[in-house]
């Protein structure tokens, strides 16, 4: 008899069979007594389509319309999922954003919510009426629609599932939940039953790219127990929780996470004196481009070594800029590599014990993985290696920090 | 300086192309000092396709999520459009009918208009902004999208021009106005500089499909003059005005309608007694089938023939019931035919002028076309012919009342 958020996303949405396939899964939910509310994505690729048909007309036109024209995707499966539904003998009601009301700044396509109206969506539960919601969307102060960016039916499931204070929000992919790494990398990756939000966070925005970051974020403030699941294959899936309902035997380090996609810049024998980073940081940062680890090693004589990663799409820009920079500060110059990848350990458990870090290093120096750059947080332990020890590292650490044992 | 509404339907919409020149035509009323409010339809197709979307899934599911599903395609062309008004460098903005708001009553996918705000729009238009409203669309008084039923987005121009006591509502479509009669049956056919209101309804409902029936009932009460104009021909089209503002010097007639998708059915030798026009016409009504005309004679003994006429479609059924309710009143047979054609003649003109009706059978005599059935009515006279002379009695009586002349 529990209150549930489920969230289908494009895939679950991207035939009339799939949609009839969601709602055969709603209706074994209402069945064993659960009331369901549910969010849905546009049809995949439909949003693509619309914003594509957009910019052709206007690529740099007022983004109010494109919201206006991009909300259409899923006012169109939230009516397809309640005739599904109702063809399943439930009764059904959508509702788009506006309708909902889901409340929202005005800041077109990526807009925040800022309230919801949950008397409605409770009142049909309790006339045993199954809602079907439209994510992604909302309505501002002035009436206008409102989109929150990409991924953004996450962040409605979640938000919706603390408004109606819901016993759980359900996200449905095409993955059975969140991995100790890349099965493609590790055939050993082993689905976790669960995880936290810091660590799902750490995971997500290392490159497991599951749920959307904003969405994990609010489940963690407002406290919505999230699952990840699968829509076409049955089970458990993982659910995020709260850190403080981890148990003492909880795994020290629940995945390992990795990038392929950035490069790694270092600017050689800097005047080390105050002010040194913002000076080569602050001209990479006006060109807009997004820098991940930074690294700063003190050296014997008075010159440092500077180094960081950026996206390999900027690397070209950033080298430019470097090598300005460089001059300008009397460097000696510039030295760059691309062929890096960054592998992260991330587990909540690392925070209470003690040598993680060096039980990590000692394996991959086993295997001869030299280390190029380290970087740590309080769950996490990043490095940079060689992108040809990519697997041979992920492998490793998988199986030194017992990842591939029993589910947790 | 003008307040004009336009109106472009689906063919208009169907392209970024078309779209652009849709953009180019409001522009151009801009620029010599009109202010527009514009209303689009869904792109041609694309409410089709919607609609069998949703009833592949179910077909006979709950209307309101039909229009939830449908209302979506001019959710997308009113984006396109502002991006487009945008991009010529004009203020828009769009307002999809919920936001309008175009209130109506919650007969879904056939729903009637009951209100409209115009304030948010006068107040765009004064600030110089071009509101473009989606047409066909409106919102129920528990908040559900409804929609208003085939060709409704000329009935929300209307409504629109009506609420926002407009100068001018302006139909763009793909012909160049109304017509004498249709040109592909008389090339010397001559598209009408003005046509009144009564004559408009004669004519679209005797075929000539230009205007949704509904909007010019809905024009003539709230006295909103009409123009039918194309969206690709530069020219000034066809106004439909009221009858009074008709001329002393206009002509008697203004066209020849025809209608080719009737049958005929002729119960023959019915005892003539009062209630066997109900007790024939009843079961036809029963059996719900639409008849157009109905003539009955009073014949040298005591029975009579009775005519009437049904759409192609219901022919088989409609002889059935002709059968049975024949044998029931001890009539003599029923007598029914495919090959006829139906030829009108419309023009307020004839209210106040004798002898139209027998020019036109004269006319028709000298050509050794004979008359079926005839049927009059203060603006019009029918006369049903045998189908082959469909082509020779249309041009013969284009010549025989004149319309072939100089533009009116």
């Amino acid at each position: 008899m529990a209150l549930i958020v489920q969230k289908y996303g494009g895939t679950s949405m991207g035939s009339v069979e799939r949609i009839e396939h969601v709602a055969s899964k709603v209706a074994s939910f209402i069945a064993r007594g659960d009331r369901v509310v549910v969010v849905v994505s546009a049809m995949s690729g439909e949003t693509d389509r619309l914003l594509k048909l957009a910019k052709s007309i206007n690529p740099r036109g007022n983004q109010r319309e494109f919201d206006q024209i991009a909300a259409t995707g899923e006012q169109v499966t939230i009516g397809l999922l309640a005739l599904a539904l109702e063809k399943q003998g439930l009764k059904s009601r959508s509702y788009t954003g506006p309708q909902v009301a889901i409340r929202t700044d005005s800041a077109h396509m990526k807009a925040r919510i800022q309230s919801i109206d949950a008397d409605k969506l409770l009142a049909d539960c309790a006339a045993g009426i199954v809602p079907v919601v439209a994510g992604f969307q909302g309505i501002d102060a002035t009436g206008s629609v409102t989109t929150l960016g990409r991924g953004g039916s996450d962040t409605t499931g979640v938000a919706l599932a603390a408004a109606l204070k819901a016993d759980e929000c359900q996200i449905y992919t095409d993955v059975d939940g969140v991995y100790t790494t890349d099965p493609r990398v590790e055939p050993k990756a082993r689905r976790l039953d669960r995880i936290t939000f810091e660590e799902m966070l750490e995971m997500a925005s290392l490159g497991s790219k599951v749920l959307q970051i904003r969405s994990v974020e609010f489940a963690g403030k407002y406290k919505v127990p999230l699952r990840v699941l699968s829509t076409f294959v049955e089970g458990p899936g993982t659910l995020i929780t709260l850190d403080e309902e981890t148990k003492v035997e909880d795994p020290l380090i629940s995945g390992i996470a990795f990038n392929r996609d950035e490069a790694q810049l270092t600017v050689e024998g800097v005047p080390d004196r105050p002010g040194i980073a913002a000076a080569i940081l602050g001209p990479i940062g006006d060109a807009n481009i997004e820098i991940d680890m930074i690294v700063q090693n003190v050296a014997a004589d008075a010159t440092t070594d500077f180094t960081f990663t950026v996206n390999r799409v900027d690397y070209d820009r950033a080298l430019e800029v470097a090598k300005k920079v460089a001059a300008e500060l009397g460097a000696k110059g510039v030295r760059s590599a691309l062929d890096i990848v960054k592998v992260s350990l991330v587990g909540v458990g690392m925070r209470s014990h003690a040598g993680i870090a060096s039980q990590m290093f000692k394996a991959l120096a086993a295997e001869g993985i030299n280390i190029r750059m380290i970087s740590t947080s309080e769950i996490k332990i990043s490095v940079v290696i060689s992108d040809k020890y990519l697997e041979l590292a992920v492998r490793t650490l998988h199986k030194a920090f017992g990842l591939e044992g029993a589910t947790a």
